[in-house]
C-alpha cells in the first residue's frame, strides 16, 4: 500500500544501492530473488523508532542508515554468522525530505557495502514517527551460538567495554554533562556501534560452541536471557565489569549503565573453565575480560561485590527497574 | 533495544507458533537458524501502520494479524513463488495489553499455517502508533514473474474484482454507506484479502513467464510499474474492468476505486496473445478478465472510453490524485 510518491521515493533511493552475485533480482519487483544457499541461513528483524530509540538531533541521516544495519549485523554477529541479504521498510513522517533519505540511504549503503551485504529490497509507508526496520539475512558456516546452551562451571565473557553507549545516551539527552574527547567517544559508542562480526565467526569455530548473545538490552537482562534459556543461575563479579577510561572519567563508579544501560552491541559468551582473557582477547581480535561464571540454576543472577559478598541481582534487570525512560 | 516487558511478551506470543522441519532454530535468540535452500528464494518486507492502513475499530487483533501476513503473502504469490518463514515486528504503542497480542498472534499463526509459513522470529518496539512489519522469505521453483518483462502486443489480464477493498474502506470509514450482504463482503474484501499464491504459481509455469504484479496500489498504478519496469506503454479497456455485483450495487458505475483505490491483492499479468480469459480462469483457480494491451512506450497509458475513444490517463495514477487520504 503505498502512494505513488512514496513507491518513486523508494526506487530512487534503491537506485545506487550496490547487490552482488547471490542476488538475482534487487530492487524495484514485488520481491527480490535470492541465489539459492548451501548453508544455513540467520534471519532476524529490529527496528529503530524516533523519539524511542534515538532523536533526529543526535545523528546525522547517514549515521542513522549505518546504524539501522549495525544494530541488525549485531544479531548475525551474536550467532557467530556473516550477513549477506537486507530488506528495509522506512516509517516516513512529515517534515524529511527527499534529501534526508538520499543521505540515510547513502550511509546504509556505506554501512551495507562494508559487511558485505546486499540491500535488495525496501517498502515506504506514512508513520507518525520516523522508523527504520531492517530484516537481515546471514549465513554459518558450522555452529551456531545459542542462548541455551550455557552450563554451570562455564566462565562468561564479555568483548569490549559496557555502559559507553547508555553514557552516551544521556549526554546527548543532556542528563549528563561531558566534554571533549571523552564526549566525543562517548557518543560515538552510541551513534555508531560496531558489530562483533569478526570475533562471533571466530567464537563458532570454538569446540563446544559458546553460548553467545549480544548487549543490547544491557549485561544483566542479555545475560538473563541465557539463563532463562539455558536454565542456569549466574554470578556477576562487580569488579570485573570492563569501564572505558572515558566512562571512569565521567561516570565515575557508577555501575547501573553498564549494568543494565543497554545498546552495548558487545557480546557476552560463556566458556568451559580455562580460558585465559589476554590470549582470547589476540584470538578475537577485540579486548575481552571475564565477568563472572554460570552456577546453577536455583542461585538466579547474583552480584559480587568489592569485599566478595555475593548479593541477589533482583530489581536491577533492565531500563523498566532503573526508571530510566529512553 | 527491548525493554524486559517487551522481551517477555514476544517470548509468549512466540511460544505456540508452529515451525516445521526447514527452521532448524525458532523464535528466541539472536535469529533464527534456517535449513539451506535448494531453490532460489524471494526476500519482501511490508508494513501497516494504524492510521495510516488501518483502525483498530476496523478488524478483530486475529483479522488484523492474518492480514500482516497476507499483505506480504501477496507479493510472494506475484513472484509466482512459495511462501516459507517470516519475522515480524510489532511497534506497540499505550492503551493494548497483552490480551490483544496474543488474539493478534492467533491470526497470524493461523493465517501461516494455512500458508506453509514458519514464524520464526520478532522484536518488539515502543511506538506512537501500532505497527506491524512482516518480512517474509519464499522459494520458487523454476521461473520468476517479473515487472519488467511485459512486451508490446500482450495481453493484460487481472484475476477476482476490482475496487472491493477501496469500497469496503470507505464504507468503514463512514465515507459511503452500504448494508447487510454487500456491506459485508465489500469490508470482507479490505479487511481478509486473499494472497493468489495457487493463481501466482500456476502463471509461473507458463512459457514465456508471464510479466506480472499484485495490484496493492491500484490497477492503473500498479500496471504504470509494470510500464515503467517494461518500457512500455499500455491501455486499459474501462469496459473490461472486472466489478463484483456488491460494487456495483453500491458504487453504481464510479470507476475511480476499480482504477485507483487499491488494497486488491489481485494479480495483474500480461501474456501473448491469444488466450482465452475462461479458459485461463479454469487453469488458475481464480476468474480472470483481460483489461486491456501493452503497446509501445511512445503511447503512456491510455483507458478505452465506452464509446471508443482512447483517452490518456494522466492524472488518475493513484491516490495522491485523486484527493483520497486512505
Amino acid at each position: 500500500m503505498k502512494q505513488p510518491g512514496e513507491f518513486e521515493l523508494i526506487e530512487r533511493l534503491c537506485r545506487d544501492l550496490p547487490y552482488g552475485r547471490r542476488t538475482l533480482l534487487g530492487p524495484g519487483d514485488d520481491c527480490a530473488v535470492l541465489a539459492p544457499t548451501r548453508r544455513p541461513q540467520l534471519f532476524t528483524i529490529d527496528s529503530m523508532v524516533e523519539g524511542v530509540h534515538f532523536e533526529l538531533a543526535w545523528l546525522s541521516p547517514e549515521q542513522l542508515g549505518e546504524r539501522a544495519l549495525a544494530v541488525n549485523l549485531s544479531d548475525i554477529a551474536a550467532m557467530g554468522g556473516s550477513p549477506r541479504s537486507c530488506v528495509v521498510n522506512l516509517g516516513i513522517r512529515k517534515g524529511l525530505g527527499a534529501a534526508f533519505f538520499d543521505r540515510l540511504y547513502r550511509g546504509l549503503g556505506r554501512a551495507a557495502r562494508a559487511a558485505g551485504v546486499d540491500v535488495v529490497g525496501g517498502n515506504i509507508t506514512r508513520s507518525a514517527q520516523l522508523t527504520l526496520t531492517v530484516a537481515l539475512l546471514g549465513e554459518v558456516a558450522g555452529q551456531v551460538l545459542r542462548r541455551d546452551t550455557a552450563r554451570s562451571g562455564d566462565e562468561i565473557f564479555v568483548t569490549g567495554t559496557l555502559g559507553d553507549s547508555a553514557l552516551g545516551w544521556r549526554i546527548m539527552a543532556g542528563e549528563i554533562e561531558a566534554r571533549g574527547a571523552a564526549r566525543k567517544y562517548l557518543v560515538d559508542r552510541f551513534v555508531a556501534p560496531q558489530a562483533r562480526l569478526g570475533a562471533g565467526r571466530k567464537l563458532a569455530r570454538m569446540r563446544p560452541a559458546p553460548a553467545a548473545i549480544d548487549i543490547s538490552d544491557g549485561l544483566l537482562a542479555d545475560l538473563g536471557h541465557i539463563m532463562e534459556r539455558s536454565r542456569v543461575g549466574a554470578e556477576v563479579d562487580l569488579a570485573a565489569i570492563p569501564y572505558s577510561r572515558h566512562y571512569l572519567a565521567v561516570a565515575g563508579d557508577r555501575a547501573d549503565l553498564a549494568l543494565s544501560g543497554g545498546e552495548d552491541y558487545e557480546l557476552l559468551f560463556c566458556l568451559r573453565p580455562g580460558h585465559s582473557a589476554p590470549v582470547l582477547s589476540r584470538r578475537l581480535g577485540v579486548a575481552v575480560h571475564r565477568v563472572g561464571r554460570i552456577v546453577e540454576r536455583r542461585h538466579g543472577l547474583r552480584l559480587r561485590r568489592g569485599d566478595g559478598r555475593l548479593v541477589p541481582a533482583s530489581g536491577m534487570l533492565g531500563w523498566d527497574q532503573l526508571g530510566v525512560d529512553p
